[in-house]
Order: C-alpha cells, then sequence, then structure tokens
C-alpha cells in the first residue's frame, strides 16, 4: 500500500503527470497495488500568489509518503533558478536523495540520431550524485557589478557523500553483472574529484567481481556518441552528471522518452521525466507523456515490482512500434490519447 | 617573419606534428612566409630524466616567439595530470591565453556520426574561456584519507576574465555575422555563471547588431546532437568548453580532426591538435596527423593569412574525398603518407 504525493507542478507537468497516473491507476487496479495518492500545489501559481516554494508544513506533510511523483517545475514569470531551487533542488536536498538513478535506454532503432547505433548500443545507467559537488549552492560574490568583480562557486564533495554514492554505483553493477565506469575530471579537479578517484580506487578491492574503467568527462561525451555499447553504469558528480544524461536522453530519442529517480533508500524518493515545463507548448494537449510513465515505471519497480515495470516499458515499445505517439516523435496523438493507447495495450497483453 | 617555437611533446605528438611542419614547410616557401622554428623538448623524457615540466628559462625563451605549435603530452609512465598542469595549463596561464578557440566543422558528410546531419548543419566556433573557473586549480582537502574527508574545488570567475572572453566572443560573430549562443549553468551556479550572465547582458547592449541566445550546458549537449545547425559561436567558460569541445570533436568525425587555438592577442599564441599523446597508437607511424595540420592552419590564419588556412582546408577536403587517409578515419595511408599526399594537392592547387 504505498502512498505516492503527486506534485505536478508547471506547465507541461500537469498534463504529462495525469498519463503517468493513468497507468499507475491501471496497473493498481489489475495488480491490487494499492497505491494511494495524494496531490499538492508547487511550481509558479503559488509561488506567485502567496511567494512559497516548499512551506516547512508541505515538507512535513511529504516526509509521511513513501514516494513522491513530480511533473516539473519552470515558468516564464518566475525568474530562473527559483522554482528550481526552491522545489526540486529543494526536495532533492532535503529528503537526502543522494543517487539520481538515469536510465539511457533507446526503446526503438528509428529514434537513435546515431548512424551506427540501436537499441543493442543505446543501453546503459548513470548514476549521477545528487546533493553535493557544485550543487551545493556555497559561493559568493565580491565587490560585485564593479571591474574588480571576483565570483566563487564551490564544488564540495565529501567522503561520505562521494563514498555512498560509488558504493551505490559498484552494487548497482553487480546486480547487473555490468561495468561500472568512472566519469570525472581528475587531472585537473585535483581536489575533488581526486577524492572521487582515490574512493572509486578503494571500493574497486571490495567489488573484485566488478570490471571497472575510468574516463575523463569530455572523452565520455565522445564515447557516447562514438561507442555508447561500451557502457552499462556510469556513476559520477552531479555537474557532470546533468550534462552528460541530457546528452545521454538526446542518443534515447529526445527529452519526451527520459525518466529519472531521485532515490534515498532510507527515506522518500522522487521520480520525475527529465524534462522541463515546456511552457512553450504547455496548455495544448500536445506533450509526449512517456517520459512520465516512465518515471511512474520506476517507481513501481522502486517499490518492487520491476516485473510491472518491464511490462509498462514493452508497452511503450509496442505503441512506439504503431507509431501511437504525439508530434514531437512523429505521431499526431494528444498527450491523454498516447496515454489512453498504452493502458489499451496494457489491457491486451 | 613570425618565429615559432615546436613543442611536439609526448607520444603521437610528435609524429602529427612533423606533418604539421611538412605542410608549414611547404607554404613557407610558396608563399614566402618567412616562417622561423626552434624546436624544444618538453613532455615526459625530459620530465623522466630531469624532474623538469617547463622550466623559468624555457619560459623565458618562449616569450620570444610569436607563437607556440605544441603536440600533446601525456605519458603512462607520469602520474596523470602532472603532464597536463605542469606543462599544458602552464603555458596556457603563463601566457594569459585567454581564449580558446575551436572550430567544430565537418569536412565530409560521411564523417558525421549523425543520421540528419551533414557539412552544412555541423559548422560552428565554440570560444572557450581558458584562464580561470575550475580550472583554477584552487582548492584543498580537510581531513585527507578520513570517514570525515571535505575536499573543496573552487570555481573562480573574474569581472576581467569573464568580460574579455565574451567581448572576444561578441567580436567574432560579430564580424562572422554570425549568433552568439552563451552556454552556462546560471541557474544552479547562481555565483560564477550568475556573473556571466550578467556580463553577457550588458555587452549585448554594445553590440545590437550580434543575434544571441541562451542555453544551459545540458541543454547544449542535445541540441549539439539534434539541431547542430542553430549554433554560429558558442561561448562558454573553461570546464564546459572542454565537455563541449569534445563532444564536438565527435560530430566533425572524430578527434583526429579537432584543432584549436589558445589565443592572447597580445601575447603568445599557442596552437594543438584537441587529442592527446595517445600511448596506445604511439611509435606505429598510424597517427592522423589532420588535427596537428588543422592547428597549423589555424597559426597560418592568426598570422594574418586566412587565404592560405583556406587553402590547406581545402586540400584536406580533397584528400578525404580521395580517401588518402589514416586507419582511423578508414584510409591506410601512414600519418607521414597523409602528409605528403596533403603536400601534393597543395602543389597542385
Ligand atoms: C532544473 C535543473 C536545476 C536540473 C539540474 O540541473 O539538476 C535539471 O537540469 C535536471 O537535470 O534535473
Ligand atoms: C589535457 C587536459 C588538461 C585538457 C583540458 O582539460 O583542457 C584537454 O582535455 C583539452 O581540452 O585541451
Amino acid at each position: 500500500m504505498p502512498s505516492i504525493a503527486v506534485l505536478p507542478g508547471d506547465g507541461i507537468g500537469k498534463e504529462v503527470i495525469n498519463e503517468g497516473l493513468k497507468i499507475l491507476n491501471f496497473m493498481g487496479e489489475k495488480y491490487n497495488l494499492n497505491l494511494k495518492f495524494e496531490e499538492f500545489e508547487v511550481g509558479a501559481e503559488r509561488y506567485l500568489k502567496s511567494g512559497e516554494l516548499i512551506p516547512d508544513s508541505l515538507l512535513k506533510q511529504l516526509e509521511t509518503f513513501d514516494a513522491i511523483y513530480l511533473g516539473a517545475v519552470g515558468d516564464p514569470r518566475v525568474p530562473s533558478g527559483i522554482l528550481e531551487h526552491g522545489i526540486l533542488l529543494k526536495l532533492r536536498f532535503h529528503f537526502d536523495q543522494y543517487v539520481n538513478l538515469r536510465p539511457i535506454k533507446l526503446l526503438n532503432d528509428r529514434f537513435s540520431p546515431l548512424k551506427k547505433k540501436g537499441v543493442n548500443e543505446i543501453n546503459f545507467t548513470v548514476i549521477r550524485e545528487n546533493t553535493e559537488g557544485l550543487y551545493a549552492g556555497i559561493g559568493g560574490i565580491l565587490k560585485k557589478d564593479t571591474q574588480d568583480e571576483v565570483a566563487i562557486q564551490e564544488m564540495i564533495s565529501t567522503r561520505k557523500g562521494v563514498e555512498r554514492i560509488i558504493r551505490y554505483a559498484f552494487e548497482y553493477a553487480k546486480n547487473l553483472k555490468g561495468k561500472l565506469t568512472l566519469c570525472d575530471k581528475s587531472n585537473v579537479l585535483t581536489y575533488s574529484h581526486g577524492l572521487w578517484l582515490r574512493v572509486f580506487e578503494e571500493l574497486k578491492k571490495e567489488y573484485p567481481e566488478v570490471q571497472t574503467d575510468h574516463y575523463y568527462v569530455d572523452a565520455i561525451t565522445m564515447k557516447m556518441v562514438r561507442n555508447p555499447e561500451i557502457f552499462d553504469v556510469i556513476v559520477t558528480c552531479n555537474m557532470f552528471g546533468d550534462i552528460i544524461t541530457d546528452l545521454g536522453a538526446e542518443l534515447q530519442g529526445g527529452m519526451g522518452l527520459a525518466a529519472s529517480g531521485n532515490i534515498n533508500p532510507n527515506s522518500v524518493s522522487m521520480f520525475e521525466p527529465v524534462h522541463g515545463s515546456a511552457p512553450d507548448i504547455a496548455g495544448k494537449g500536445i506533450a509526449n507523456p512517456i517520459a512520465a510513465i516512465l518515471a511512474a515505471a520506476m517507481m513501481l519497480e522502486y517499490f518492487g515490482r520491476k516485473d510491472l515495470a518491464e511490462k509498462i516499458e514493452d508497452s511503450i515499445k509496442i505503441s512506439i512500434q504503431e507509431n501511437l505517439l504525439s508530434q514531437d516523435m512523429g505521431g499526431n496523438l494528444s498527450t491523454s490519447e498516447v496515454g489512453d493507447e498504452i493502458v489499451k495495450i496494457l489491457k491486451r497483453g
């Protein structure tokens, strides 16, 4: 009986979360999952009305749930950074969701942007540290708006923070019987990524059964395009994870297909599509709900129902084969029609 | 009569620089350029023999040249970071080469890794800040090797440093009659990249004729794969420039084709292939010299001979059409044969 706090957020966030809920409701009934949902308002509307981002009282409420299902935040009426910091990063940090799990899995060859790489080659997972590094939000500005201005942004890494994410990645790779790749820039970031590299070398010894390798972040972006098949699991810092998973989303066929989990195995985890609120297409009913539906599937897997997550993914694959898709993917269905079709396929299967 | 200090460095550095010099010598004679070369030893051999990276006496000598032509540094016998810091970054910082100019230009459709993008779409320039940001090398480690260890790496941006690179980029885009794109992560790196965004907005007013836009670094990597044609000139910080230009190199057809200039218009500038010393293939005479030859062409352009740089690029295009290439590009020529063939084409043209 998992309880899920639903935060649709802004723009297309609301539209795609509706479809995710449609799938979850269907699966919940069919498999007696006894899922409980409660919706909360966060995002631009609330902020503009009341100045509130996530008040402490709401955080307290969210603590009582098993998971959070988030749409997207962002609105042209609110200066960039405010909603991202006040809501998305706030939740990741408050619940210490130190694992940002981002599968890069191409579901159909025709969506690959690469000439030579298809579903057999583009299939790996990025495990991004999600609570520290350059995202610490620490730093300052000296002599602002003068010619002598200096701005400092701190990349802060703690052994605890680095060790737990690398350990999680080793465990993940071990379960998968896959290779673990460290992505860093330890040749230049000798302090912060020096720590990453040392911890990686240490943990290697604890996991002799896991094959490993190591690339600098610049080389990783090349390899992701040239030889994505060499990767099973990549572990990396917050900032580099942000960058390479967007590149990865494109290799999957675009943002409309990329889902992610923000996980703390001992607290409240949060599942969301990687895409933003897309104000340009919001309200038109044309957004692609697949990323949100895949995020819902990740949530079921997190609740121990990998079997059901796979059923959802398989149904999406069929909907892609049959071109039951939104416009961005070359189809002509509305957001809710895409959801309906996936439910139909799930009923059939 | 420009004087050029030649630093072949390690591994394939020596091999590819030879070919670049072959082209420069040919062009020098044909067009009476009166180029003067002097070679200096830097890299692993020197370091292992004497512990020296770049001694002050060598720096003093290099100051008397008009430009530096660098191969690559890096050797498996030397711990990662030492040669990069002690030579490559040392030169960039010592000569305050604040512009790292990296053209991303596909020379032949068949080298594009992308299904839908060819020479008409992949053609832009990344202007990377080259003297500060995360590359400052500043930071430290508290309680090293304990459970309480904290590592800090500073991303430091100065107004002077940010303003001069963004101004350079505006001038560059203006000459090109092109669009200038800012690539940052100002929604998260509010201090350091907040400064970047403010300076960008300020300089926009001085260049009303230059069209501009702005993407976060994660979105840039997607756009580079999905819509590279939207870019003319991208300006970005040191770290992000490192990452996106390697991705860019791959879009051009691989590291074997990517050249770069480290420029300080008022001091000694340095030209180099983007690739490293490639110890795995060093000494076999099979390295691809095109990146080094393109770096030589950039150097001629820097000396005011854009016409000759274009002749070299055109000859390389022909050598590609005729498949007069090294193995990595699908040909069967040795490093020096590739150079010879390009000279032959230059003679013909
Ligand atoms: C919106 C932004 C703050 C966020 C991030 O940088 O983490 C997003 O890009 C992501 O990857 O989830
Ligand atoms: C070798 C390394 C220090 C260097 C960098 O990070 O700048 C290289 O990757 C480059 O892009 O020139």
